[in-house]
């Protein structure tokens, strides 16, 4: 089942940028950077309680990411539900008729994601997790 | 300073039918309906890890979520980020010079809110909030 709000992802167009201006609110950073090819994407993340904020810089205009941000600015991107058992979850949403967006992939540092069909939550990208 | 993820809103048309989708996803509930007559909303959350989830029906065309459904579309509306000291927070905020949207008011279940500038963060609206 879900258990907490695994990551938050914030598109943004320059990651420096923004970890500077994150970075002025009190208790948020340091930040890791990091690279996701897959997703043709600059990322660059902390912690925030059982959550990690994730700021997302594309690279590749036609990213899955670069199209979102192009369609709806910077800002909110999706939002990564943890799970004990990423499996047993699908499972369930398959039988509640709720659509998979793509097949299971391999996030940051190897966390195992699944995004869920946007149409089913009125717009908002929900994405599953099992950290590996 | 900010501890953790307080609570994530997200805007939807009909408070019920969202509700219902969202249940069906494994561990993910029991909501509680409340009003916020402040911000002419009905509201409907659920604890999520350290977290809550809120989904948000707007009641009049005027105010601010809204508005804010009415440009983007339903889906994410402000993430709210919790603070174990709002004011020495918000002074941090100010020295940054970084811009407030109004002054506190109480949010759900007597929360202590302050919204930051959109602006600052690249469009995403951050609040500041305190537990009472």
């Amino acid at each position: 089942m879900i258990t907490h709000i695994h990551h938050i992802n914030f598109l943004v167009q320059n990651l420096e940028n923004a970890v500077i201006q994150y970075q002025k609110l009190p208790g948020i950073g340091p930040f890791e950077f990091d690279q996701l090819e897959q997703r043709a994407v600059r990322t660059a993340k902390t912690r925030l309680g059982d959550a990690w904020l994730v700021l997302v810089q594309p690279l590749d205009k036609e990213s899955i990411p670069a199209r979102h941000m192009r369609e709806h600015g910077e800002g909110f991107f999706l939002i990564s539900l943890g799970t004990n058992n990423l499996e047993n979850c699908l499972e369930s949403v398959k039988k509640s008729k709720i659509g998979l967006i793509g097949s299971q992939r391999a996030g940051l540092d190897n966390w195992q994601v699944q995004d869920l069909d946007p149409k089913a939550f009125f717009s908002t990208q929900i994405q599953l997790t099992e950290d590996n």
